[in-house]
């Protein structure tokens, strides 16, 4: 029976923010939002998070996770913390402890933990430079003695590379027992959780420290700037994943994952592309540079162009978009159709051949197979305060620069004449026009100059 | 007499590709098509490609390429590859080998190979990490015994860091005379190329290894992190090209160089560019943020602001492009033009000094000089069947929202009232409208709501 | 009292620019105005700047500079140079000379350098490839005997990887005097000013070398690429200065820093960000991939969707803004203020609710609160050869493809109907509309085809 208790009341006062540190996002969510993920594969009995200043904050950000919280309203230390969370565990239980913001842990590394024999297993590592972590003391036998932490370290400790990640595993009555031996007599005046190591190599207790081969899934953000390393090792990661799906991608470094993104094979992502939430990208998509997807799914062979931003569309086969266009949520793409520069769509279908090139908004919009909507096209779906639809008819031809006024109808192979505000129902197969006559002024003078600006 | 023979039979199963591996492009074309243009600088006297599965795709890719195709019908390794090729060649020919998969390979590093003295000579590297090339066994006075691949080394030969990059030179009579000999008795059952060296050092033959100082022009791709790798490289090289040549690229690892690119002096790229097809860009050109640009060719000053889309665009003398635009094929700008931003233009020539500063469509059009076209001037150069031209003449004013039903003509100096639909020629210097009166509905009551969404 | 010499006279010819080296730009600014910036805060009596070729260049990119401009008018050596500026210097005053090519050396290292205590200080580093570079050569017991120039440098001098950065400092009358003794008797035939190094050493003078901690601080550039370099320098530290300021950068490499940028607490600032000029971001603005900024405000709560572009633009509460929005000069936005995409504005303001949301320019206008513009709204504030203002009352409701022709006014709650051409005030609460009757044409064909291109 394992519980997971994660230590999620750290301030984060060098982040500079209004924000809990565990909230602070990789990926576009919650740093502690991936540990809580990465725990499940555990299957853990329970999951227990302590929080602090802030608890609020948390608690309703992952509102919808299956977890508890607990509170601890002092900050007297990690080691205080943990045991806010230990009254709420059945002594029998198994604990894994792990700091708040470790977004980047593998669980397969956390299964290596839980294998290790020992009545307390802690996950250490090298660092290149380990100023500011608690080393790992050894005696002359390599058998863990203790963890000193930086502020409270000599020298020679100082000298240790193998440094505390704060990831431990105990039995919660060993814990329960050892936190309460804890002292705050230290430079820092705190209860430190790292103080159960000393407590249980005194008892004769069997410690080991198994050193994690790759410290880059342990590290934690204390600052912005080492918040921005593991946003790069986790978009490393993604851009892998993406690459050994089959996607190519001209320059991995520039694009950003944000979400579930599922690629088919022969994918191209060009750079500096964004990826939020949940992608689908059929076989031979092609997504053009700076193109921004949020929730969308593009069908096998659709092609966007640059700078298209798509938010909850969809094609349903291989269609042609952009560039500069905007697809908005409830946008539906039929094989071949062709939404163009400077084009925005909202709660819009397009029927197989639909086109819209150039200049329009089309929202509240049934377009039917084949039509095509002149550049400048507006569907007037708003009156101010309701919103009204527009269905327009298959083969129809709008002419430019013409306004639907919505609720309204272009029939079938209904021509709309270029310049048209239209009010009522376009017939099939017939041209509708409002226009006023053309006239030429007499003896109408240019205007003279007042200023020249711009 | 040098023959040229190109190992592009590779599925590249790691891929996961539906495209023969040689086909996988770096900077924009296909990894083989950089290969045929290196090799061609050593004047050879006939190129041949051996193909497999996908053997079609390669040739049908490589149409206009003048070389030879040779189908390795069966895979039974890289020696029989080679193989294949020779009943081509003349005995008497010296014979280059290369795998199809080398894009980055300089020309002078072939060179120095091809002025190794001896009979068989190949191209060496020394790997950081060796694992998975065939290792360059050499004896104790330094000859080169044999190549061991890493499925058939031993743990000592797995530790040599000296690799076999694949590319090799031999007469043809003495490569057949080895092949036919090499066995397939090894841990993938396949005949080795690379057991020709073992084979020609057992004849007493003289064999040299060239190691190449620069290991990264030798690196293949077997899959997409690794053809990632590949475009940097390529990309880096292309980037110091074009700073070399004058260009100052404010952020070089963002710009993306996938074509010709011709630059004066003094030419200002900015972050996240990219550069596709054949491209010149004039003293002092520059190119803001974000820009795309294809088969365009900037006259000297031009300016572009960012996220400007050019598709075989032209400007004859200095313009302001963006931000925002897109000119499109056939788009063609003399100087002190202005395209401003969601502009699109398509086969359109605006002479000196005209305007289209907003929101704009004009295509299969002819601009005169220092007319000025409105916001939401829309050229309505399609009936929905054919395209029809607009003639705009000299300092033309057009009013905003107007759209010119072509064919139709604005003579120069006229004036076209802002929202007109024209649709027969506005007269020179006169002011020309359609437009509807005015007027105040009486007794008109707003809507009242009934939803409220967006 | 210190006096500064700056030698700016270098061509640069390897920058293949018409530009002067020192006005190459690093941070969007000339790499000299940044040690101008530099150097004040050592609070020197006078600046001197030394110029050559292209000197009124110099002098007009630095008009507005508290400096002097000297010329050397042949090009005879770094000491030759350096004492052109001489004459105009107190010989009691104290000297500190650096190379104008040095953009990014801290004035911490400048204050380190004139603490020391010698009558000849000069700051040198460690490089890791010394090519290219003046070595310092000191005698067995550390003491600094000579700086050889690299084409005058024997093999084993070669191989010293002390060398000089080309600052030091000195009395005015000790420089006067050394450099008076410099000799052109070297390969380049020129009067070096690191030879008063030697001359001072023979004289028995104390001559001390600082060795700089950070190499990367007395880089100069001599190519193109080195200036890549010494920009990626500057961004790198700019970048940490914003994060450390409490902002979130989600790909700090990928965003530009050209200016003063203050930033709140929990800004995100998104990939391939560009910001120029004065730029305030407050508390919680959200900056959207590939936005450009310049000189703008954005009050707290402000988020920019993708690829918005502003300059000069103002906002005074939340606002919305984007995606493909472009913002210009004097444009300010009230809370609630919602632009949408391929929307331009300038000369603009909108109260707190007022929205322009699709395909609209709006320019030299004033937009009440609440106030509603429809799709495709055109202010036409240009006549051909000046711009009018419009002005638009709280909570109306423009109707889409409206042209509002300037100088007019929409009045408080008045709707416009859509298509509308809006010549004379829409009054208060009514609906004014300019529309064409719509019918539809009897007995028409549509057009038959003559040619099918696009």
């Amino acid at each position: 029976m394992l519980h997971i208790v994660i230590l999620a009341a750290g301030e984060g006062r060098r982040m500079n923010s209004s924000r809990p540190k565990v909230l602070q996002p990789i990926g576009g969510r919650p740093m502690l939002d991936h540990l809580l993920d990465t725990v499940q594969a555990l299957s853990p009995e329970r999951v227990h998070v302590v929080v602090g200043a802030g608890g609020e904050q948390v608690q309703a950000a992952l509102a919808g996770r299956d977890c508890d919280f607990v509170t601890q309203a002092e900050r007297l230390g990690t080691g205080h913390a943990a045991q806010q969370a230990l009254p709420g565990i059945d002594p029998q239980a198994r604990v894994l402890v792990l700091p708040g913001d470790m977004p980047l842990v593998r669980a397969s590394t956390l299964q290596a933990l839980l294998a290790v024999e020992a009545e307390l297993a802690l996950l250490s590592f090298r660092a290149d430079d380990p100023t500011g972590y608690g080393r790992i003391l050894r005696d002359a036998q390599g058998q863990v003695q203790a963890i000193r932490e930086e502020k409270d370290a000599s020298e020679a400790e100082r000298r240790v590379d193998e440094v505390n990640s704060g990831v431990l595993v105990a039995s919660a009555s060993r814990l329960i027992d050892w936190l309460g031996r804890v002292r705050a007599d230290n430079a820092q005046g705190e209860y430190y959780l790292t103080d159960c190591i000393g407590l249980a190599a005194g008892d004769g207790a069997r410690v080991e420290a198994l050193v994690a081969d790759d410290a880059g899934e342990l590290q934690g953000a204390n600052d912005r700037a080492q918040l921005a390393e593991l946003e790069a090792v986790f978009q490393g990661r993604a851009r892998q994943a993406l690459m050994a799906a089959g996607a190519t991608l001209a320059a991995p470094d520039t694009v950003q994952i944000r979400g579930q993104v599922g690629v088919g094979r022969d994918v191209f992502i060009d750079a500096n592309v964004t990826l939020v939430g949940a992608i689908e990208l059929g076989d031979g998509v092609q997504i053009g540079p700076g193109c921004v997807l949020e929730d969308s799914q593009l069908a096998a062979g659709t092609c966007l162009k640059p700078y298209s931003v798509l938010e909850g569309a969809t094609t349903t086969g291989a269609c042609t978009i952009g560039p500069f266009a905007r697809l908005r949520a409830g946008t539906v793409l039929a094989r071949d159709v062709k939404i163009g520069n400077f084009v925005e769509t909202k709660k819009a279908s397009f029927a197989a051949g639909a086109k819209a090139s150039h200049l329009s908004y089309i929202g509240d919009a049934e377009v039917g197979a084949e039509a095509n909507l002149g550049a400048g096209t507006i569907t007037c779906n708003y009156d101010g305060v309701n919103k009204h639809r527009t269905v327009i008819g298959e083969r129809a031809f709008v002419g430019s620069n013409s306004a639907l006024v919505a609720p309204v109808e272009v029939g079938a192979e209904a021509t709309v004449g270029a310049g048209t505000v239209l009010t009522r129902r376009a017939p099939d197969g017939e041209l509708t026009v409002a226009r006023a006559r053309q006239r030429t002024v007499a003896d109408w003078k240019r205007p003279t100059p007042k200023t020249a600006e711009d």
